[in-house]
């Protein structure tokens, strides 16, 4: 928890690393979007942000039963980034369905996004499970479709949605940043010399070009 | 939704208004379900509400299923209920982790209960898609332990949670007896003659005897 970028963790403490962030951030989004569900304005739409939030938790288990198999404590794995992301979601209270739509997407994408990044430099079995969870998958689909629906049925949303896009993603971006200096995460990454900060900047960066890509894909200004 | 139950129904109609009020009843209570897990004392429990929440979902998406089967659109045929099981909701807000554990412990056997004897009048496919989710399951059975658990725990709990359970099932059999009689669900039962209103006294009186049987196996004074 306390050990530094500089101080090098193995490589299955890493993968034990990154799979418990993924573990709680699958967890916590498994609790965000099914309340969050309870807002839909009708119960078809309901069903479909609960059948996404499902899926996280299928996500989650995956993560769990992985971590359990590599002999690491999923609870204890999961712990060091609780405070992290509870903060992020206490930061990111959607005011509404729409907004709600809009956070599930960005953090299912732009969470995928760093993992990937960081499971680059892991072993291909880690590897593989990262790709199987945070790949874009039918419910990135399914929000992606929400979104642009309301959108054309109420383009006054374009801006408020626009708004709270870039809000996310700051704060997704600046969390990110956080616990991967905080933890080993972005050992990997930050070895070999050159200045960390400005690594770290470079990958929030790319990852932040992504995003402005997905939402320049919705007709918003990123 | 006004049809009183001296009008009989139809055996399709009665089939997919009980299929309709149980589908409410599960995607209400996976809605509820994940959002008290996040008050779990550790991350294990957390998971552990968490998946009895997906199990939940798992069967809305059954009853969901057969109610396109028939023909009727799920949203419609769930619509009639929703107020009754919202109002039952906000009338049962429990107040810390263990009252929230026992609410999904007497939701799911009581309406388990309910469902049943209506399913007794209906058609054998319907009666057993109500067997497979109405029946007491692996979930049932993790939330039995985790209730002894913290009875043996913390044995000051004992009164608290009694006097809770009896004030879920006097919600429970309110709510109940209100929509078998506001809709026609309780048609077959009330048919035949005799008063009515009795019969429905009987038949929750049935329901509250299981109830303290189920409450004096937790050592708790229904």
């Amino acid at each position: 928890m306390g050990t530094s970028p500089d101080a090098p963790a193995s490589a299955g403490q890493l993968a034990s690393q990154l799979l418990g962030a993924m573990a709680y951030g699958e967890l916590s989004a498994f609790g965000r979007l099914s309340t969050d569900s309870r807002y839909a304005p009708t119960l078809h739409d309901r069903a479909v942000l609960a059948k996404i939030a499902v899926g996280a938790y299928g996500n989650f288990a995956l993560l769990n039963g992985r971590l359990s198999e590599m002999g690491t404590d999923p609870e204890e794995a999961m712990l060091p980034f609780q405070r992290a992301f509870d903060h992020f979601h206490e930061r990111t209270r959607p005011g509404d369905w729409f907004e709600s739509v809009m956070k599930a997407y960005v953090i299912d994408t732009v969470s995928s996004d760093f993992y990937r990044t960081i499971a680059g430099f892991l072993d291909p079995g880690t590897q593989r499970l990262v790709e199987q969870v945070a790949s874009p998958d039918q419910a990135t689909e399914v929000l992606r479709v929400l979104l642009r629906r309301a959108l054309s049925d109420d383009p006054r949303l374009a801006s408020r949605l626009a708004l709270w896009g870039r809000r996310l993603v700051g704060e997704a971006l600046t969390q990110a940043q956080r616990t991967g200096l905080e933890h080993p995460l972005l050992g990997p990454l930050l070895r070999g010399g050159g200045d960390a900060r400005a690594k770290v900047r470079r990958l929030t960066g790319e990852l932040a070009e992504k995003h402005a890509h997905r939402m320049a894909g919705l007709g918003l200004a990123a």
